[in-house]
């Protein structure tokens, strides 16, 4: 049994999410503008600072457990040749995340995070869906609720992250299923692949869009139909941590695109979702442009892995500190305007 | 006795720099592209990794010991109400600084850095430079050494900034001197002042670049006529850095300005400098723009403390997490392109 056994059940938990906590949020940002600093001076941290307050629900909120969970899934579209390294590379990438010697092991350190890796199947691929949905119902459902369930209820901040050879390719489907517009709008070089390469992706982007017709207008199917597991699980992951209560660090483009669909389900529905970084894949600042998120970052980083979540995680460690830290102009003796 | 008796020494210091260690960046760059990831895929942390490798001189460098300065000082300017905050507020936060109160305390301790305090003279104003040169040519070079002398030559990564109300109006004058332009251009709110005191500090800055004249000619005499003692102090800082093999993070507007004038004197001179972050002070892009250095940073921060380039330094620890710590392609077996 997964958590959730119907899309009917998955639809129901969509909606009617809760929005934080309002009084922790003034609270946060009364003190803020009571600490040695000019009013607003310390900029986007201070924003932090009450996301944070909002999502955790006190106004002083903590980092002691930072998460970063990192979902890989292997995608039937590779056979159209749109992507620039070979498929077995998602396998390879799972192990030597285990193994500890991928980016996303060094930046999950270096941010004090703890790393989980959830591989989805990856010896088994989704369908091709240029010609079938790329997952039945139940394989969906099953993806979304291990996302879900991968969560830890006792996280202080979540990233989200992915490794899917093809995956970009699925998350330009997706977005363009949400948010219309043609392949070439959303499609991008991904792990590098050349001018033709990236004609084929659009192509078959068109073809996905084409060949699944209507049942796409449910963003709930759009995901099933032309998305991934690695990109399901994002998704229960972002509904978990809505419901529970956890702010969220979305990383690149795929993570971006595995999201949106709760956006588009219910308004604010990732309003507990802060975008880590701009990535360089092309249809990213697209996808933030339409969901109306500014990134943290933008550094021209386009590995996924959580990679930019993690880095962004720094930063919000930042606005904490500073929001606890500091001292206020009384307690400090220092005068004011 | 001053490390730089006249400006004859001082000047003959800032030409002829050396320009790093190139075997070392190409080694860095080789090393990026076997690893695990697609090329070029972590963007600027490779860039980062190899500007480390070029100033730290080894292929494979170390960030121990990260060290950051800020300068204090007091400024006769402020007698013409360019500032929202009054003038004894430097002092104060001189004292909340040794306290641990401030940002740049807190942000400090979560970049894994040194702090340290370096007042020049705050109880003593400079001149208002409307009116006569802001230092004398020994109050200047004393200034510049006491920068200069601050830099722990064991440091593996420096990171300048400053406190000084009314000093946002001197960064104004040394980048109108340095670049053109009339003081509107490079005026901005600091701690946050009104129109009419944005007003103020434009026509402030026209005033000083008339008062002086020709004098101003000489990147040097810049400095010392309109700027400050933080200022002349960071100018050493970076001069030191440059000698020294330590590669330097830039904080916003101020920083930049003090740190203008060694571009001036030698192209390159600033090329072991990152730009931390884009300052939301109105004149800091502009001279960004104009040194061709892209901030690392943009949170709509302008604090100042060094508060930008300390965030900044969690993104080059990342960078150099992954250039030490990931396993290349053989290594892993994972398949390439």
């Amino acid at each position: 049994m997964t958590r959730f056994s119907s899309l009917a059940d998955l639809r129901a938990a969509c909606l009617n999410l809760p929005f934080g906590d309002d009084h922790a949020a003034s609270a946060a940002l009364a003190r803020q503008d009571v600490l040695t600093k000019p009013q607003g001076s310390l900029g986007r941290l201070e924003e932090i600072a009450a996301w944070l307050a909002r999502w955790q629900g006190r106004a002083m909120p903590a980092l002691n457990k930072v998460e970063v969970l990192v979902f890989a899934g292997s995608h039937g579209v590779t056979a159209r040749g749109v992507s620039a390294f070979p498929a077995e590379v998602t396998v390879q990438m799972v192990a030597n995340f285990s193994a500890g010697g991928a980016a996303i092991n060094q930046l999950a350190k270096a941010a004090g995070a703890e790393l989980k890796v959830v591989p989805l199947d990856v010896e088994r691929p989704t369908a091709d869906f240029t010609v079938a949905p790329a997952m039945t119902e139940q394989e969906f459902l099953a993806a979304v609720s291990t996302g879900y369930d991968a969560v830890s209820w006792d996280a202080d901040l979540l990233c989200l992250g992915e490794m899917g050879i093809g995956n970009t390719t699925a998350a330009a489907a997706v977005a363009a299923t949400l948010f219309g517009g043609a392949g070439i709008d959303w499609v991008g070089r991904g792990t590098g692949i050349d001018d033709a390469g990236l004609k084929r992706k659009a192509a078959v982007v068109d073809a996905a869009v084409d060949h699944h017709g209507a049942a796409l207008a449910d963003p709930l199917m759009a995901l099933a139909s032309v998305g991934g597991r690695e990109l399901a699980a994002i998704f229960g992951a972002t509904l978990a941590a809505r419901r529970l209560g956890i702010p969220l660090l979305l990383d690149g483009f795929v993570c971006t695109a595995a999201a949106a669909p709760l956006e588009r389900l219910e308004s604010g529905g990732l309003a507990h979702a802060l975008a880590a970084h701009a990535s360089a894949e092309a249809g990213h600042r697209r996808l933030l442009e339409r969901l109306s998120m500014k990134p943290l970052l933008d550094l021209n980083m386009r590995l996924g892995e959580a990679s930019g979540a993690c880095l962004a995680v720094n930063i919000v460690r930042s606005a904490l500190a500073c929001h606890t830290g500091m001292a206020s102009f009384a307690e400090a003796g220092v005068s004011e305007k």
